[in-house]
């Protein structure tokens, strides 16, 4: 993974005990974490000789994450779309703050408008993620246009960066936790502060630690921030297996809990 | 104006008594009242190839209102700029709710490098609009970017809708009462119904309004949403003058409040 080359690495005390391996989500999992959590982009089409045009427009992915777009041709990104198909869309986090350190993905490709059954099937991906779109869906300047993903780059915020591939992007999962990490972590930090600094100690590689804060979960695991004798570093620990379902951090929490328990 | 054609009139009951000229802000003080509103835009730079690529920047505003961005070669969007200039942003008003009601603006245009005093200047209002920006100024990989404007498209939401000139927007200014809105309105309905209603009624064209609802207050005068026996309408009171600071949206309404006593 590239890392932005301004910023020193996070404090990066090493541990003085083995650590198990703590997958991350990948690149494409990240950048399909992103496109499944909203239904606002920023979309670059192509104006009439060839300058870039930066819009506002709503989406819905596909199963493969490819985002559908309904946009007027009387608005200047449906005629740019209808003249030169090559676009790209930069969708966020929107979390609170310096826009640069949110995390964020750019797909750029060509859109297509599928016609027939694959139009109704874009048509409904759209309309599901969009309150209201089946209202514009009716009027007849209005073009269902779904982007095929040829590149993606996501920025994890500072320091975390990488791209996918078009195909690693549309085999990857939305990590399906992602919505109940924000209560997670706050219900970990006011509750279970033992729980996380055991973690820490036996699992993250660092058993001195006296303090340990969780600074983000995920599907595949916990990120802790730790405080030691010997200063202060960041660890990872990982779950016993990728959570699966929209309620499942409770559960695998537990589970590491469990573990570090001995 | 140019208007949505999707949309019916908002109510458009007729005013039944004379009603004075009640200027609104242009569509190019609408796009700098956006533009000067936020540090945030997103950017359409071309990738090799003349693909449109779609990121997310800081930006300052000049005194003309042409963006400034500090954005580093190593990203694609620094090395899209440097190779070819041309770029647009467009900037939201970061309204709650569907991001087709929000008002944005999107600037195209080309992407200069000021060079000595210039570069100096354009620094100048990118960091005192971005806080931490001065950090990376001092990276080697970073460009400072002024965006000349010269196309400008500006979108207030659901039906309201125009294009300003490069003259036009560089010589308009931000509304400096856009801060204060919000808590204006408030105000407004919460304490001084009896007084809107009678703006409604003395200098809005129904007589017969039995209920006026602030919806919006600029520099130039108060949107008024009214009951009357004869349905719903809306309309608008001008001020005496255009509001010049932004403390001054309440002498500007106490001014109006003495006229409708009359």
């Amino acid at each position: 993974m590239s890392t932005d080359p301004h910023l020193t690495p996070p404090a990066g005390l090493a541990p003085i005990a083995p650590v198990d391996p703590a997958p991350r989500r990948s690149p494409a999992e990240e950048a399909r974490t992103l496109v499944h959590a909203t239904n606002e982009a920023a979309l670059a089409t192509l104006s009439d000789g060839g300058d870039p045009w930066a819009s506002l427009v709503t989406y819905g992915p596909l199963p493969d994450g490819a985002p559908v777009l309904l946009v007027s041709r009387l608005a200047e990104h449906g005629r740019n779309l209808a003249r030169d198909p090559r676009a790209s869309v930069v969708i966020d986090d929107a979390a609170p703050g310096d826009v640069l350190g949110r995390g964020r993905v750019t797909l750029a490709g060509r859109a297509e408008a599928p016609a027939g059954t694959a139009r109704d099937t874009a048509l409904a991906a759209h309309c599901d993620n969009v309150p209201g779109a089946d209202y514009y869906a009716g009027f007849g300047d209005f073009t269902v246009w779904v982007l095929r993903v040829e590149r993606v780059r996501w920025v994890g915020g500072f320091g975390r960066m990488n791209s996918a591939t078009a195909e690693e992007y549309a085999a990857a999962e939305a990590d399906p936790t992602a919505l109940a990490a924000a209560g997670a972590i706050e219900h970990l930090n006011d509750d279970h502060a033992d729980a996380l600094l055991l973690m820490a100690q036996k699992l993250g590689g660092h058993p001195d630690a006296t303090e340990a804060i969780c600074t983000a979960i995920d599907r595949h695991g916990i990120d802790l921030r730790v405080i030691t004798p010997r200063g202060k570093g960041e660890t990872r620990v990982g779950f016993a297996g990728s959570v699966t379902r929209p309620d499942g951090l409770r559960a695998a929490t537990v589970e590491l809990t469990r573990r570090a328990r001995g």
